[in-house]
């Protein structure tokens, strides 16, 4: 092995082969992945599957709670379990720069494999390519996902049973994601560091989902924030979101620093958070089962789908005035995934 | 619309909302890309699937012949068809530099769409990151692919049927796709100039297996060249491989540019060729159909799979030596594809 990537790594040819066996094949470990070739093959038992893609750029690729390896399985990860879909399958899509230590090359690979595992997925076809020392910034990462979805999930990707009188729930603190990267690109110092909240959510989507809450609409906030999340969400329709702020599960330092850079804790990115919508009735117990989980133990309830004001989300604050959420424009902090 | 990318095109909000709407949609458009849901939906006929991904990374990202969307939609293609499959689906996950112009990404876009039509797929999950000037060069594009296998041909990817007396053939001129990219970047001038191949393979790949082609073993020649596949076929196997040096379908200007730079034309990076290895009956035929594909016009058997020198590959020349091919060390041009 070498101590840095080198262009050959990249060719297609003998270097290639070995960075396969010492890197991939060994901490992917799996049958599909074994057989080396162009495609992998898999069979499956439902005939409805679920596919998504993420690039992967964030920057500091090492950050409190994680790091792009871990970040590039949690979020494909999370896309197909937000659409109800067990995710099965990862694919690997590396992009290296020229120089680019082998150490951690390695420690990102591990990160991948541990991810994979604890998630329950399998990566089981990869690529890799390099470039020269300044045509990319150290390392990018693809991963493109496969699950199967049962057809009573198929609904709950486009929100098709919300209904007025629903309610909104978050798993935890809003922003760590984004607050980590931004520390960790600032150097800022906390008492108590925010640490990066990139986790797989799909085992507490599978416990809700497997004891009968009745979920309307899932959907992660990553990029753009809940806030963007609503906008989409309600974006259309014949029904409007309320969401009360004194609710919103928000840390102090996160509030602290959204004050002192004129950030907006609503668009702040997450990787470990999701906005579920469930029947009124479902809500006491899906946080219930949500708080069984580590990534779930700050669930709560931050408001609910409305008749009034269609298409619109309201963000209630606590002296009784009210403004509206609309998506995010422009760009908050580039490169945060 | 802007004229060029701005970092904002990749947070999330309403200006990735608009890149989404005013170029994806309306080139890739298809029912399941429309939901913009974060996985795409879709259901299949068959239980055994291929799943394959690769990165792009390809400079000059335009070149005689194509373009790095072409290139994007062409090769994952190829993949999914090599190993018997029916390519249906892909994902296409962009990473651009900031300041690229817009007018070359919609070049881009519309071409992955034109050969994703013609190669009969759809391109139906999607993911854009953008990142500061400097940070990658241009437009990166990976892109993972979906197809079924019928089980008849699971055989196929790992060779299992490869048999001594088999033939192997390939379906035109080596190095079309290296030659080109060199030109474009060295800014050679070609009497006759060298186009690269870049193309689908999987409807000529098609007409083969329905027509009852008995294949058994079936590569594209990509990064590494028609070296790099001979050896990894025979690779800890009972057999070996004879090639026939003057039977190769080499351009006389690829010759004449490997010899100015001392380029080895079997290492050579096609695009649209292929390596297939089939029962001897079956060349004479294979010949035959592959002829009827522009693709497949100067199909040549090139050799033969031999009992003797198992696990070698063996080039005999005109004169009557011969010489083993080995694997390609290092590099030959970094960025080929």
């Amino acid at each position: 092995m070498y101590n840095t990537i080198l262009l050959g790594h990249g060719s297609g040819g003998t270097m290639t082969g070995d960075l396969i066996r010492n890197m991939f094949l060994k901490y992917f470990k799996n049958p599909c992945l074994e057989m080396l070739s162009d495609s992998s093959v898999f069979s499956v038992d439902h005939n409805t599957l679920a596919f998504t893609t993420d690039s992967y750029v964030v920057d500091p690729i090492f950050f409190p709670g994680g790091d792009i390896g871990k970040l590039a399985v949690c979020g494909t990860v999370n896309d197909l379990a937000m659409s109800g879909a067990k995710p099965l399958y990862l694919s690997s899509g590396l992009i290296l720069e020229e120089g680019f230590p082998m150490t951690d090359l390695e420690t990102i690979i591990r990160s991948m494999a541990e991810e994979a595992q604890n998630a329950g997925i399998q990566i089981i076809t990869g690529d890799t390519k390099v470039v020269k020392k300044g045509q990319c910034d150290k390392i990018f990462i693809n991963t493109a996902g496969i699950g199967i979805l049962e057809d009573r999930y198929r609904h709950i990707s486009a929100g098709l049973h919300i209904r007025p009188d629903d309610r909104l729930i978050v798993n935890g603190f809003l922003g760590d994601h984004e607050i980590a990267i931004m520390a960790a690109r600032e150097k800022l110092n906390f008492e108590e560091p925010v640490a990066s909240d990139v986790s797989s959510l799909h085992h507490m989507v599978h416990a809700l989902l497997e004891n009968g809450i009745d979920i309307h609409f899932m959907r992660d906030l990553t990029r753009g924030g809940i806030a963007s999340i609503l906008d989409e969400m309600t974006e259309n329709r014949d029904f409007g979101a309320s969401v009360d702020e004194a609710s919103l599960p928000i840390r102090s330092q996160t509030k602290g620093l959204c004050e002192l850079y004129g950030f907006d804790p609503l668009y702040l990115a997450n990787e470990g958070k999701m906005l579920i919508v469930v029947a009124r009735e479902s809500a006491g117990p899906a946080i219930e089962i949500m708080k069984r989980f580590a990534i779930g133990s700050h669930a709560s309830i931050i408001g609910t789908i409305t008749k009034t004001r269609p298409g619109m989300v309201l963000l209630q604050s606590g002296t009784g005035g009210s403004r509206i959420v609309t998506r995010l424009a422009g760009e908050q902090l580039p490169r945060i995934c």
